[in-house]
């Protein structure tokens, strides 16, 4: 298949997710809750976790069919995350509209989250039958990660040093291990065998790491109008990234303290944006996040060779789609 | 066996899950997430519905070995929704110590809540073989209904009028559905049959509904060093309890104006308290909820007509103590 003929099935899929997703919150009741959260689910978002759940599906001898409603779960699960995590970040805007507590308030952006989270279980389970506690087992896995990422990425807000270690542990659970689960139980529901789920599961993992570097290499890196958003932000806001952990684990002197000045002033000035990018240049940081970008990514890629139908090559676009994309 | 045995089993048996709970986020990491987490567990209460659990599973045949990882989910489901409800409403205390919110932060608090939720499914599936699906089915129900129940509570707040209708379905949502839901995983886990599974659901779902008017019943009758905290509260808050709900609909005229006053000024004042408590003498609402206690107590109890085993004795016991308990 050609790469138009992947993006068409991508397209032609999130179409159909978001169509679940609208209806899973229609005209249930109290609308207090549900308007809530049908505002989140109808405000867009790329649904690549739920493409992972379909694909992986597929990549088994399944058939999207068998994960329509986990596909809808894991974007639902998604956006209980983002939902809860506006909250603390205390942020305006996602995707280009008032995060949930702005539009309404804290409480409800506290209870619409929990809501959908609880929407997600009773949506997995529609596509569940004898493998329920495999199936739960992952998801439910995935939800333990996401909380402990979280609470790992707050601490490092107010610590004065992040090991590279720490901060890849962090984004395996923050990222990774939700992309991972969305293989996991794709692969389960499209009843593949053990060595199957695994090596999917495998490939989000890995993939999910490559995409969290990636994300935090475009901050610095994409172009300002493609990205859509101002170059730089993480250093703004004095972000642990990959970025600022690899340099503080290279730099010394001068530059060292350079670099806990960030900490310090809960990070940097706009006019200083280009003075840091330049020492990181210098530290070489920007270089070995495009070689952590290629290694992890190699990693999912290396997964898929227990496979060989033609329904993978889908999962090479996509890992190829990831690390150029520019936004 | 004798009231004092029942007492002995319940005693011991919230020993045991008071140990499981303990035990459940002890050493897990990031303390950051875990320590807050254990110190909602480890605060104490009644753990009635892990007590429900645990019957229900004996009650079919089943032991209390069948079921005790499920029992410290539902409570731990349980101290998720006090933990974010004490968000909502602000609440300082909660057992007699700070709220998590207070004791730490409202970032804390939110995702402490969401993580509870996230160890309270692993602990649940634990005990799940087969039933996975029913078991977690039904355990999910709960969850989407205690959100439901908890978002039609706080429109009740902004509301100029609420019918006894609303007032039931709400506390079956936002209490009952929770109860039921524990007697059904319980004999579920136990291997019961439809008919006793339907049973136990239905004694669950009637006796939470007869303890929450009994609730609204005991914050204006009890004896205040009893009930450990001031009578009148839900007064004072301008809560529309069972009570209050009860005196609107059968007010007239100048009464009817006098309970409209409470929800103008979302309260009323300590020394009002008495002249309010007149008015529902004079409308008998006091009676009413005293009836209304009976009806789903007898309800509860007549659910339980399907069982001839000794076994059920303390359901009935468990019934007796909360129409006659006093705090």
């Amino acid at each position: 298949m050609r790469d138009s003929n992947f993006i068409r099935v991508y397209e032609s899929e999130r179409k159909k997710i978001n169509k679940i997703l609208s209806k899973a919150v229609k005209n249930r009741k109290p609308e207090s809750l549900y308007k809530p959260g049908s505002y989140i689910l109808n405000s867009g978002g790329k649904r690549l976790r739920p493409l992972l759940v379909l694909m992986s599906a597929k990549a088994v001898g399944g058939s999207f069919n068998n994960a329509y409603n986990a596909a809808a779960a894991v974007e639902m699960l998604h956006n209980f995350t983002l939902v809860h995590d506006d909250i603390m970040d205390n942020a305006d805007k996602r995707r280009g509209r008032l995060t949930l507590h702005k539009k309404y308030d804290n409480n409800t952006a506290i209870l619409t989250g929990d809501s959908l989270l609880s929407v997600a279980y009773e949506y997995l389970l529609k596509d569940c039958n004898g493998n329920a506690k495999e199936v739960v087992g992952s998801f439910t896995k995935g939800l333990v990660e996401v909380c402990e990422g979280q609470s790992m990425d707050t601490d490092f807000e107010s610590r004065k040093n992040v090991s590279i270690i720490e901060y890849l542990l962090m984004i395996r659970k923050k990222t990774a291990a939700m992309a991972e689960m969305c293989c996991r139980i794709g692969a389960m529901l499209g009843c593949g065998n053990k060595t199957q789920v695994n090596a999917l599961g495998n490939y989000g993992l890995n993939l999910g790491i490559a995409f969290q570097i990636q994300d935090d290499l475009l901050d610095l890196v994409a172009d300002e109008e493609e990205f859509g958003k101002k170059i730089g932000g993480d250093l703004v806001e004095g972000k642990k990234t990959f970025l600022f952990v690899a340099a503080l684990e290279k730099s010394k002197g001068e530059e060292r303290k350079k670099l806990l000045k960030v900490i310090e002033n809960k990070g940097v000035k706009q006019n200083q944006l280009s003075s840091y990018k330049e020492l990181y240049q210098k530290l070489g940081v920007l270089e070995e996040a495009k070689k952590e970008i290629k290694l992890y990514t190699k990693k999912a890629l290396k997964s898929l060779d227990v496979f060989n139908n033609k329904n993978i090559n889908i999962f090479r676009w996509l890992a190829d789609s990831l690390i150029h994309r520019t936004k």
